[in-house]
């Protein structure tokens, strides 16, 4: 047996990101992938600069595989994914498909979906990045119709990453995405996810008991 | 000698995206590492529908390698690493950093940049990104000021990447940034990149020239 990696998130959360940090990814990867894992934490508090040193951006989370380090969670999913046929096939094309589809929710999607995101919650809920939002669902729309998954005709890391984007409640302030709607259904009606997403709130949710008791 | 690859890109842009259309990546990319390339053309005129089929988002640049055919910049540039010492170092540990470096540029950074950029070129100069692009500049700026490249302490594709993110006169607009713009000007001042830069303008400039030709 290898020895298990380690993910880093942070130790707690507000109520409103939990089920959505992004060690989710990696705890959902190393599920679907019979890896075993660990979990630790650096705290909430100070996140900015308490962990500069591993996390220039002061984000979660980062990944620990032996002598491999990584911050990230794109990154740390495609280190992920190269150690497991579950998560990406391993013939030059599908691996390929799977990358480039697992790099597209980061560059294509994300980039516009997280700012656009930000501003909504801001205030600005007519913003500039909206017909570019739109633009964007349509065209991936136009693509979930026509299959079930995103690269090689299976399940991979992209599809984990690309749900995990959308599930955030953009489809439906942008209109019918029918086939999209049913594709983040299926991708994260896997057990593993389930598994993930309640490990998530578990972990954030045993803090939340800690500092009632310390400040009992 | 393997076959060549093949970098697809637009037949002809307008000036003002000549020297940043992002085939500009591979082809750099491909002049470090001494591998062969052709360079095709999708036409410019109808590019949101004329290449859905190959790349769903109606962008380039597209790369072929064999059997492979890989869209997004970002994922294609990870394509060639992994065939070149010359872009990513073979041991595991010196992969992992320059990976999470090459997807921090796409999804830490630019995630930013590119929408920020989109609302200041659409009339909002002061807009509610900004802060959130100045953190991120200072963050790099940081890491900048204690070493001359991102990764393995050597040029790596993430230095490559990272600085054509940062060349677009971003630095500039967001206060003193020293390291940061020294940075740039090391990583572009090598010889691949002038190759690749000029290169792109002569694959524009012809398409110019054959304009002219066509409506004299």
């Amino acid at each position: 047996m290898p020895d298990p990696v380690t993910i880093w998130t942070y130790d707690w959360v507000p109520e409103g990101p939990r089920g959505f940090v992004r060690d989710l990814r990696l705890r959902w990867a190393c599920e679907e992938a019979g890896i075993a894992y660990d979990v630790r934490s650096v705290a909430f508090e100070d996140r900015a600069t308490n962990h500069l040193d591993r996390q220039p951006f002061g984000q979660v989370p980062m990944l620990e595989d032996g002598e491999v380090r990584l911050f990230e969670s794109g990154a740390a999913l495609i280190h992920l994914a190269r150690r497991s046929e579950a998560l990406m096939p391993r013939d030059p094309a599908g691996e390929a498909e799977a990358l480039q589809w697992l790099v597209a929710a980061l560059n294509s999607v994300e980039m516009v979906s997280v700012p656009w995101w930000f501003l909504t919650i801001s205030g600005e809920k007519d913003n500039k990045l909206t017909g570019w939002m739109d633009q964007r669902l349509g065209q991936l729309e136009a693509v979930l119709a026509e299959r079930e998954w995103l690269a090689a005709g299976r399940f991979t890391a992209a599809d984990l990453l690309m749900a995990d984007v959308l599930r955030v409640g953009l489809l439906r302030k942008h209109g019918e995405r029918p086939a999209s709607e049913a594709y983040v259904a299926r991708v994260t009606g896997r057990p593993a996810f389930a598994k993930a997403h309640a490990d998530q709130l578990a972990h954030f949710g045993a803090a939340d008991k800690h500092r009632e008791t310390e400040t009992a």
